[in-house]
């Protein structure tokens, strides 16, 4: 590893997150967990499909993309069949509980509990026709990018 | 909110666009309006298919990326055919209407003339046989990775 | 280009590879290169599916995602058959020989030796059963979230 004498620790991640499948949420989570368990400040910034993780009628049942992603190792063909991405997300999920990280949902509570701060893109809020009441309880607040940009004062900002 | 007494507000962000589907592109272009609108300074590095938003012949024709995507709700032998990706561009557009939030072209328009420095890829123009007369007129220059990473002093770095 | 007097260059950067096609690996393997060439202190972390990128056994088959990504022009339903990934693969490979970007494991090699780290994220290690003989020989280690923080100490981290 660099010597990182001298070097400035990271202090503050603000993390956005931009897709609904579940491998493009959970990076984003995760990094959000693992900085608040090393002490380090963390937002998270929820916009376009990535909204799915903390809508209420949809955090529960996000899936693994099966088409489009070469690493399933898959033919294309099988991975459309519909019980395909069902079957993937229910491998994904039984191999995160062996290794205790938690559902979306359950997840979220965490990360809040631990002093993330949880926003959803207000362009995005809008251009879907949502509302504060379509969210889990655990979004702080609808902000604009402009108050984003405020909020990551002294960040690194992460794009997942 | 955090509080950010002390913390250093975001001066300067260098924003890598890498994907050509409409939702690829528009987080990117909407982080670097939003900057510009805040008096923070701003790059835009287009980049292996990102570039198709900044390629004259294609920036009005990106489309939404309805296979590959759990979060369309929408089971993959539907949105394999080809006029539904054709149909939710569409919807995305007009409801990004709503919102005044422009058209690729125009919005790039709009960020270079709010001080928005528009960089293409020059690995992805050789590998893609592309030529400086293919760019909108707003593209300042082809550049390297080492000059992006001169051009970003100071930055956030931001890959989309 | 912005002035950058008074701008602090970018002095080192921690580079997350999450994705395992090859168009998704590609952009943090030059962005990696480019900075030790700029003498930028650079960390790789290959996580979720990214890490096909550093399994010995798949890391000289990685494929270009042709469907799911409405730039490849392509009617899904014939980015579906199976010769074709392997087709726009072949010809991406070609573009890039010309280029003097090398395949994926002589690139991983070359830039190791350059000085970059390269880590591997402990979650996705376990996620997928994988153990340190399964990587290729320039993995340096195998790291926690919050190990991949403290060696990102100075870093903008930049997540792919």
């Amino acid at each position: 590893m660099f010597e990182n004498n001298g070097l400035e620790p990271i202090k503050k991640v603000s993390i956005i997150i931009s897709k609904g499948s579940m491998e493009g949420v959970y990076p984003g989570l995760i990094m959000a967990n693992g900085a608040r368990m090393e002490g380090i400040e963390a937002n998270l910034f929820f916009t376009f499909f990535g909204m799915e993780a903390i809508i209420n009628k949809k955090m529960d049942h996000l899936k693994v993309a099966t088409v489009g992603n070469p690493a399933m190792h898959m033919p294309t063909v099988l991975g459309a069949l519909p019980g395909i991405s069902a079957l993937a997300t229910h491998m994904m999920e039984k191999e995160m509980e062996k290794l205790d990280i938690p559902p979306v949902r359950e997840f979220i509570e965490m990360i809040h509990d631990a002093g993330c701060y949880i926003y959803a893109c207000k362009a995005s809020v809008d251009m879907f026709h949502l509302k504060k009441e379509d969210f889990c309880k655990e979004v702080d607040d609808i902000i604009t990018v402009g108050e984003f940009y405020e909020t990551s004062a002294g960040a690194n900002i992460i794009f997942t």
